[in-house]
């Protein structure tokens, strides 16, 4: 027998014990023994819930019951989730988080916290809901040395970039629509400035690398400065628009990390990825390339994987899994300055003929893009592959005879 | 101290032994021991090998040596493989195979002497090669019910058909190119008759829906009667002609399987899976669809797989894990006339009008197909959805007034 917790109701905590309830008897047959759920933590009070003898306001009740093996963080946030998950793991009892804020900034700490205890951290929703990522680039890809992870990891800036390419909207009119239908929050920021897409390539990063990688210090640009123009442009280079979260090894074992809007090319996986669906792209030495796919938020598959995630935990009692990366020093993380892409310039100038010679002058021979109802007086092309460094200093040199409009970065392949 | 041992020294073991020693450093991190390949088995001699010193002939070397505790079996067959692999699981060591023709058949029978004997059985690189789907499958789902499941399993077949629809190759002349490089074997029958497609579908059919799926019975049929009117037919209703492995459980509990051509349209994840690479989707009750994309054979992908399962058995010594499923009664699988899905039907007919007139009478309401240089004596048309055994005797009526040339399953959503 074994009893859990479930801490926060909100749509992945009621979600978790929707999930959890509706599949009991297979989660028991799987577990090999009777499952229940014993508290659900909420400030809320849910009178009319069928759990409603489950509720309880006070942590302690969780913390001091011996019974409960097995503890989810649905609450989202740092504080309390980070006290409430430390010392749950300090008392000797695994937890399971759907909480990428929480994970991405204390991963490190709570991995090792669990290691000594002998108990688990598991974390498989914290990362594109209900795709299976975080456990197969532990274990199934144990094998390979991977090399770059690519990720299109919000739905909801994807869902806002799909309505410019196929429906010409503004930014801020598909903004507009994904608050309607509640894929956007009021205060869109966390998604649309890349954060939450930098919260989880961290994650991933650092798994894959073995290192905490914090995402305090992560060169972050979102989509708000995407432009229908710059998605027509993108369009006839045989591209789109995709925000995403990079993350490569580099030689000397250091990681270059970086989110971004980038013009993907229709010949990778990541191009067909519209709408709220997530994927990512990890590049092993030996494996190449292996693409999951999926939704990657929601209730049912945010909740589908934190209780896959407790059946786990269940299965491994008594048994650390070596799900773990190790803490990092500051310069684990390579210059930003250093990070190697190709880019695509939307230029505006009054001398076109000498914007163009320019260009040539500075980046060499670049791939001029055009569009239907070009402006007379801009240019759009792509650079060759280059160090960042590199690039601003050429764009800072090429702005004395014109303005940048628009730099948004390209991966080739 | 790990000692393993690998049967079968062709392309994956050959591998499996190179990223073996490529990444042993990890591995032992990874794991938390010292490891090493102790033996080697194959008939034939390498004198010239680094691991010259570790071949052996005798299968009783591996067998009767109490410090090998893992068996990677990468020979292929049922014989010897087959009694090889029991034996070892009756000594208590545990066993890892890509040998997709050993687990579609004996599945059901290893995986009981695993459970008994508290050894693994794991088999990650019997389908889909380096892509991770029989761990993600048992483990990260877990709080799923898995519905259905869609397959491109097999890539040598997937690159003709890429060929025949980009090149406007005929079938024989992208099999022979296949066949020149490598991709095809010079008897091609267990790839392009969908015998390999059958294996693999009936693997992640038994794991998904916890009882084995015997592949002798499965309807299967192979992609040497697409022709290159299909394909064009098949771009003019937006969509590509791919060879799926096919399972769903149906209310009963029961399962429907597949193996055929289907067209697939330009809306799935599927479609642009092109050239070797495979794709499984997987549709579970609570994440939606989720997609696992990548190299489904080659040697690094493959061996990469084995030796992740390597790993996991090294890590779970001593313990079974509940990867599992049971024995099944000749009744688990629905009957093929059951099965219900929409097809594409291309007609020849002398009198188009009648033909026209009695597809409407047959049919209902179909959605006709066109293309460049139309033989006027021609039709092509999208059925409803209907069972096999309706739509077998409303072909069988239809042919009263001309020939039905092609029927090709199609996938709606």
């Amino acid at each position: 027998m074994a009893k859990i917790a479930v801490m926060g109701y909100g749509v992945v905590g009621s979600g978790t014990v929707e999930v959890f309830y509706k599949n009991k008897a297979s989660l028991e047959r799987k577990t090999g023994q009777e499952l229940d759920i014993k508290y659900i933590l909420d400030l809320k009070e849910f009178p009319e819930s069928p759990y409603a003898d489950k509720f309880t306001k006070d942590f302690n009740d969780i913390l001091n019951d011996d019974e409960v093996s097995v503890v989810a963080e649905v609450i989202g946030g740092i504080n309390p989730a980070y006290t409430f998950v430390k010392q749950l793991l300090q008392k000797g009892k695994s937890v399971v988080s759907s909480n990428k804020e929480l994970v991405a900034k204390k991963g490190a700490e709570l991995l090792a916290i669990a290691k000594e205890k002998n108990v688990n951290f598991f974390f498989e929703a914290s990362v594109g809901g209900g795709i299976p990522i975080i456990q197969p680039l532990h274990q199934s890809l144990a094998a390979n040395e991977i090399n770059e992870i690519v990720g299109i990891l919000n739905g909801t800036t994807n869902y806002i970039l799909t309505k410019m390419i196929r429906e010409g909207d503004s930014f801020e009119s598909a903004l507009k629509t994904a608050q309607k239908l509640g894929y956007a929050e009021r205060d869109p920021s966390a998604d649309v400035d890349g954060h939450d897409t930098c919260r989880k390539i961290c994650i991933l990063a650092s798994l894959a690398f073995g290192r905490h990688i914090y995402p305090d210090n992560i060169h972050t640009e979102g989509i708000r400065n995407v432009t229908l123009e710059d998605v027509e442009y993108a369009e006839s280079f045989g591209g789109a628009i995709k925000l995403i979260g990079w993350a490569k090894q580099i030689d000397n074992g250091n990681v270059q990390i970086l989110t971004c809007p980038a013009l993907v090319s229709d010949e990778s996986q990541l191009y067909s990825v519209n709408d709220v669906f997530n994927a990512i792209l990890v590049r092993g030495d030996s494996t190449g390339d292996v693409v999951f796919y999926g939704k990657g938020a929601g209730k049912l598959p945010t909740a589908s994987a934190v209780v896959s995630d407790i059946v786990d935990a269940i299965k491994n009692k008594g048994k650390s899994k070596s799900l773990h990366w190790d803490d990092s020093e500051q310069d684990f993380v390579d210059s930003y300055e250093n990070i190697e892409l190709a880019s695509y310039i939307r230029f505006s100038s009054q001398d076109i003929l000498k914007a163009k010679s320019d260009v040539k002058n500075l980046f060499g021979e670049v791939q001029y893009l055009s569009k239907k109802h070009q402006n007379d007086s801009e240019i759009a092309f792509i650079t060759p592959v280059m160090k960042e460094y590199e690039i601003q200093k050429l764009c800072n040199e090429l702005e004395s005879s014109g303005t940048i409009v628009s730099r948004i970065r390209v991966l080739i392949d």
